[in-house]
């Protein structure tokens, strides 16, 4: 009869560094990186991946290994497949790559992950400008659940999804991600006002050979010197999908990617098991290995039929996607507002951004009345199932942006009450343990308070 | 036993002028404009009101009214509203005021709305760089649904909700509005970066006295010209609420504002059937004329319990609510993501604004695809429940949006197929009308292409 | 432009008795009842009624209004409206009715409900032999919302429907019900195994003049008698919809009834806020007056198209529905298990039932755990949004049904818990006020035990 | 750190037969089959179990291994499992076990299921009458979805859950079941007035020592043999939870189950892919092997404290539970209504078996207008998740039930539409494979019509 199971396409033994896996693992976008393997569309077939760190973070007790990561390598990805029809015709530029996800979900026997914030001299976050100092939080998964020693009180289902998926670039749109890139760089940031507001560093992260992993490109090799130094890094979300960190990119869902190189050539990495609207502390997910079982589709000249270009070139077009049937159900969320005005009160012109910052802020401070660290409150805040809107975008000179928090996933009832409603303190709001921190904290810059100027 | 119906607290007769209704209405927030009723918390009362523009806006067969709008008016607001205890002991600044929407919806006798496009020139919108020309389309009521003749092929189930809830500024407060907004007014258009991707104008809607309605104070009084100088605009959502335009605070939600004054003045009006995150269009909800039923509690000392201020007073907080149990509830959405690079192909950093204009740009070119024109498409994303989310922050130099669309409000199916699934297109998809244009279009500039330059 | 509001085609006026409406009503079905009025296919109407009892249930502190209920006159039914398509041409016999629900509630004024315990001897209901007394609560109107001063500690959203709607029977289906019916009356109670577990009587309500109201049809007359003699009473839902109480029949549903007299003769009545699945204890919705607003559309030859008999006739089919997109969102239920074992400890064969009573009367012991009284549960399970399913109906020989409870709808944490985890009980806990009874309780038989044998 | 995977308690090999596996399987209930393993409160550990049948259905292209099934076997449950707490003191006879279902799927490698009509003599089904011959329709699993080459034109996500979990009876328990069921074998079937309208036999499944599998108990000993003589049959659900086939104890779920023996004895197996409610066929879930990640909890003396009994002694109570986060989401749903009339035109009694019968009847007359026959719609009711009500209970005479089936899981538009509105039928629909048959199916009795009655 048919066949049972998914077919094994990528295998990842996580005790094996991500260079050492039998097949070969990349973390750089670059068309002329060779594809792992064929994927017939119509073919039920599992990939596997290492977390996006390739195991350099540690279930352990300091947040070190968060202080040291080194950001030239970034997300470990798990392909490309060359996508071919059942005539083994492969997809070609100009086609849609109907990706299905059927099924995901960590690794057995790596059942848990860990959120961080990273050094603000080191990647910084959304709010780095806040939470200056390298932290983190390991979270343990029990099924569809997780609960975190460093974060207790809370417990929720994962809405998981893989942060990375994308296929490979063209020449020609890898250059202009180059181009474009290179450019924002270089701009004095005094001159980008966002910069005022978000303090996260660099701007962009430019090709560099450095740590680069090509797959079956052998390192030190002519090719692999070419491909390392042009190939785009892995950290923005671009036309081509990749890190775009979606949270709704969960089980049954399927994306709809535009096909720029013959084959398609699919990579995917960067599981999360759980992620709120933003990821604003960066290693914002719950990070973790995984696999991903997956069905792929060709739709002939669907890029032409389906995603009109907006830009200057046919190239410039984004992936969509449709949301699968089993996302955790919430009845109940209570919502932060935010609008364009900073912490220095200063006004902004329509700033979602900024915007959003601000409801942020506004619920960390909210759930510090519950017995939360700030800290934790922004790590919850990225990895639990909130949602972030864009509530209104055209009211001048306000934005508003909403952030809302299902209240389910709390062990207390989170409401504002009156005096006379509100139970007594329980034992769980006085004893929380807070997040792991570095070895050596004491020298570093305290995290700052809600001015939002930097620190000196 | 006890009473049955909701207290009437401001009738609203549609034939008068919103300057002739029996209970004043006012169109600026000032600490000085008069209560124009008092209401006891837990008081099951019925606030009417008039649909933003005051009737300005009519059922016909021309966009000429929204032509020639004028925007010194904007919102007619219901109210304010002098908030006490079983006491009678009214709110005080530092309490925090819960209000439960117990219901709302259309006034009956009057159940049509519209949503349109405002000319460039006059206000503008999120993408009036694309769409410069006044356009306007009428819904019609049948109950829960709406459906327009110049939207045809869809109907939807109304998310309805009060575009503007809020209560009076103190002194402070509105100084510290006039203050920050003055400032951004004043700044060199050049020099604001999101300038050149949102071409709406002005950047800021300062006091003035044009047009001004005040409640209980009478038209050129001193009093009148004083409150008329200094009050400030409907236009924005602040730290009191205001014109938030948060789809989601509709039927059973519960909105928790600060109180700035005694009595917390609270004021309502600019009533939505139905509107898409963001509100894309400006005049983007299906706009109308409605009735709240509302429920206050006074929370003594919640602000201080509650909010913590994000910026340097304690004045600078945001109102926090809680979603209601009667959303209209859809399981298939499509969805289309953005990336911070503008229409010309310029790098943004992080900038979730563009990021956001480029996935309407996007939803807005896939509609086209199925037989509607691209003002049609502009308008429906404004106005039907879509949602508007940021999904990354932090991946820098991209911020990742994503507007998600109910494919169900659609009469065809709208998802991406392989030609030989796709149906025949049907006769609907051959003569759709298009929106209400104005009288003199041929005089206009023409609408945009995809380049996002402005117009010369 | 389009009429904006929906047609007023009847109109009620709850201040007059049943029989004094301007557009009369009738209380029982029947070919022969006259139209009083017509509507057009596609055309938005609105028709009111009065609650099913017509006004006879007071706001008031007693029961005695449910103790001497006269069920001959049983539900008060505006219509019936003759449907016509849009060139006069009336629905025929065979045609398909599909009956879009597109708005309801409550009558603007007259904003309570009540829900009832019936007397033993006079209705009775499911759980007749335990709760044999009537009862009664009255429910306020907030809006959206519901709450009882004689069941505290709850408030829910109403899940509002229309608990009859249906269609004319021809003279050949009425002398099919007529028949039947009759049979089942005539039976020895004894041999009817259900009677050993379902205290409820009497089995069957055959036609009787008594108290008949017949629309236009001017009591006394020849034809009144003929009519009054032969029509159906509107307690049972049959082959023509009628009263089947299906709680999901609200906002924006839409239902497909058959057609068997020309015109349809549609009919409704018997507005309920609120129900739980089952309705459990005969007048156990929250009974109201109220409004709907209808848009119908006829499918020409549905039925045959649609509607396979299952029975001896072509008459033998049932409406079939579509459930519309507002509903209460409840993510956290409680669920209780019933199998096939009656009270004594009796096994029953695959009795559904049986099942459900058990289900039913688990429920019932588990909330008196929580401060309310047997009664209060059993009336609170009447009207609450709780669903009754039929789990497993082939385990020979247990059904096994289940009834599942949203636990938001209570003001206390409802779900089982360690002694350690649990509050101190609270003041609600203690001090609840209880249902209303009847002015000489105290000479009717008692509530009884769980044995479930009948008082002698 | 801590422990990163469940605890592997029971593992099955699926390529050996039930009394072949390393830790023993057993397909009775009796307090003396011992424990096969210790489980710790709080403890997270994992379960699997073989299908059912325990592999005597197979993956082929014919029904004849469910024509032969030999019913004497009925279920292979894994376990029991001795809950203990924190400090070894094992559940004792009045607490409440919960346990809460983190996890649960098929086993990796045995990715597939089957659902299946039983031969009329040997075990039957709901509709029985209407399907005497055996058939068997294959599901294979892509991740979340299921698809079945047998019935197509479907897919649609799994609401997977355990068929069977509950734990031990005492021996007091045990002989109130085995007197009941007993008494109800006994009984004239002419006399019980089900047996009409519900053709399955036998009436009730009594001890029998036949093929009987008993854990670590040998067969063939003395104390095999007494126990084999008492212990119950799985069949039913009763007091411990069992074969409740409750679809929606799925993911996330926690069921609380009384305790009746020391160590509580929880024992689990049949698991089911999907299934709808009812489980119409019998073998009419998706049927497959499995396994569980459980965590269990015990509450003291939690059955006095939450668990009423109903009935005769302290032990007629019956589990609750708590629905999970994750159920498949769908938006719209059709409903077919079924009333208590049976397929001859005889009136029943508000019976809600009937009427359930009837709207399953009528949901399968409906499909067949859509291309399916009526066995393979028999089969798609029995294992969809489609929802069955209880929507009225006490109309009399009429019961009202409801069938609600998401219209999301047909690759067509299953919705009742005017000629002028419906697609053309498109191959698909005249394609249809059937279901898989027997090879002697010539000499079986055929498929009867909708009159019910038997055949001679």
């Amino acid at each position: 009869m048919a066949p049972l199971t998914p077919r094994l396409v990528v295998p990842i033994d996580v005790k094996k560094h991500p260079w050492e896996q039998k097949v070969p693992l990349h973390n750089r976008w670059h068309p002329d990186i060779p594809p792992v393997a064929d994927v017939t569309e119509g073919e039920f077939f599992r990939i596997e991946m290492v977390d996006w760190s390739g195991g350099r973070v540690k279930d352990d007790n300091s947040a070190d290994d968060m202080k040291s990561m080194d950001f030239t390598i970034a997300h470990y990805l798990s392909g490309p497949l060359r996508i071919v029809d059942s005539d083994g015709v492969p997809a070609s530029p100009g086609d849609l790559l109907a990706v299905e996800i059927c099924n995901l979900g960590p690794l057995p026997g790596d059942e848990w992950g860990y959120t961080a914030i990273l050094e603000r001299e080191n990647g910084g976050g959304f709010l780095t400008d806040h939470f200056p100092s390298a932290r983190k939080a390991i979270w343990y998964f029990e099924g569809i659940y997780a609960y975190s020693p460093q974060i207790p009180g809370v417990r929720f289902p994962g809405l998981t999804h893989p942060g990375v998926v994308g296929t490979a670039p063209s020449v020609e749109l890898l250059n202009i991600w180059n181009e474009r890139e290179k450019r924002l760089a270089e701009t004095n940031q005094d001159t980008l006002k966002l910069c005022e507001v978000l303090h996260q560093r660099p701007l962009a992260h430019l090709p560099t050979a450095e740590n680069c992993l090509l797959g079956k490109i052998r390192e030190g090799t002519a090719e692999w010197h070419k491909i390392a130094n042009e190939a785009a890094r892995t950290i923005p979300g671009r036309e081509n999908g990749g890190n775009c960190d979606i949270k709704n990119l969960s089980r049954g869902s399927k994306v709809y990617l535009p096909v720029f190189v013959e084959g398609a050539n699919l990579s995917t990495g960067d599981m999360h098991f759980s992620q709120g609207d933003g990821e604003i502390s960066l290693c914002g997910a719950i990070e973790m290995s995984g696999f991903l079982e997956l069905r792929c589709e060709i739709i002939r000249g669907g890029m032409k039929e389906y995603l009109t270009p907006v830009g200057p070139t046919p190239l410039h077009v984004n992936p969509i996607f449709e949301i699968g049937p089993v996302e955790p159900r919430f009845s109940e969320w209570l919502v932060f507002e935010g609008i364009s005005v900073d912490e220095s009160g200063k006004q902004h012109f329509l700033d979602a951004s900024v915007a959003y910052k601000r409801a942020v802020l506004n619920a960390i401070e909210y759930l510090s009345k519950f017995g939360y660290s700030k800290e934790q409150a922004y790590l919850l805040l990225s990895c639990c199932p909130c949602e972030g809107r864009i509530s209104g975008i055209v009211d001048s000179p306000n934005a508003v942006t909403t952030l809302a928090i299902p209240t389910a996933i709390f062990d207390q009832d989170i409401k504002p009450k009156r005096l006379s409603e509100r139970p007594l303190p329980g034992p769980k709001l006085r004893r929380l343990p807070d997040l792991l921190s570095c070895s050596n904290n004491g020298q570093l810059p305290v995290t700052q308070g809600q001015s939002g100027t930097r620190a000196p």
